[in-house]
């Protein structure tokens, strides 16, 4: 059965997002600190820097990383994550993960701005556009994964409208062990998604807080 | 060398006290699910409950708990800790923790009402009550701990005072995963923390997630 998982990264304060953000700097001043864990995982050196000689922690971090991989079958996510707002006016924009982007499913880009055609690149990913309430839009890629997952991959704005909307189905939390004292709120007028969720908590070697909400 | 320490309970959301305070309720009405796993370890069962028949968890929230009693001389607390809000025109109210409360050190209750007699209480404990600065009230505190550490009890707004003058050397919160969705945020308006300190992360059988910021 499909479910709709989102993975996060979270400071220990609860910032989710961090602020500083600029064209060269997509992510904002903090991102480097705030996912420094997971970038450092043999799965990442794999599956983002194309490193196949080993490099990477595999320890508990990596478990997750390898799973966040694992049984998706079509991805959802905010324009501000595709770069839409970054390049409003450059219609050849194709985000920001190069020619070949990791996703390798459909991925449904929720936009309030005129339709695009769709964007089929290398390597399974193809890029759709959507103008739609966000219930619709996961209908329909949940139609599109065919029994697999749903994520829902960000930003922050985004994850929390599904959150509110109370759809997802396993929210993943990495809890970096840093303060950030300033960004966006994780959980700020958000459902408390413990008394519908069952709560799993654990410690990787980095240090790094594995909180998941899973029902 | 004496350190200055302070042990918080903290929901996953940042939340580290609570609302719907009442003379009868004086922690609030979350305080219960905040401190489950705490009330559940053995030396809680036998520290507060004086109950020695082997009740109560064993493991790592057990080990924290008997660390809390360990090798503290002194206590600092807050006005509103010690009940003086609640009971501002009893000069006979003695706090909380009946005729032997559970610190056995001299207890220094920071207030800004005019000063009250000391009060010493069976079981080694003497209740203080000081209007003065915190770097003035941490000085004796430190002097009549004889080298033992001394501890910043609470409430919430007192140990904010503490972390925010920079005088804190170990700083342990037992998160629990659960979430309040209200109350005061720990963190607001603090400096970071993890710049200073040293930051170390475990996680409990009960899923209660300890921190430690040490320096």
């Amino acid at each position: 059965m499909t479910r709709v998982r989102i993975d996060l990264f979270i400071s220990l304060d609860g910032f989710t997002s961090t602020t500083g953000h600029a064209p060269e700097n997509p992510m904002g001043e903090d991102w480097g600190r705030l996912t420094a864990a997971y970038a450092a995982t043999r799965t990442f050196h794999e599956r983002v820097f194309d490193d196949t000689s080993g490099n990477g922690t595999t320890g508990i971090d990596d478990s997750y990383a390898a799973a966040f991989f694992e049984g998706v079958g079509a991805e959802i996510m905010g324009a501000t994550m595709f770069g839409l707002h970054s390049f409003p006016d450059d219609p050849d924009w194709k985000g920001w993960w190069g020619g070949q982007p990791p996703f390798g499913t459909p991925v449904y880009v929720l936009t309030h701005t005129a339709p695009r055609p769709s964007i089929p690149m290398e390597g399974g990913t193809t890029f759709h556009f959507r103008n739609a309430a966000i219930e619709d839009v996961l209908a329909e890629a949940t139609e599109a994964a065919g029994g697999l997952d749903v994520r829902v991959g960000g930003g922050v704005g985004t994850a929390r409208d599904f959150l509110r909307a109370g759809v997802v189905d396993h929210l993943h939390l990495m809890v970096a062990p840093i303060l950030l004292g300033r960004g966006t709120q994780l959980w700020d007028d958000l459902p408390s998604l413990d008394l519908t969720h069952k709560v799993t908590t654990e410690v990787a070697e980095s240090g790094t807080i594995h909180v998941n909400f899973a029902r």
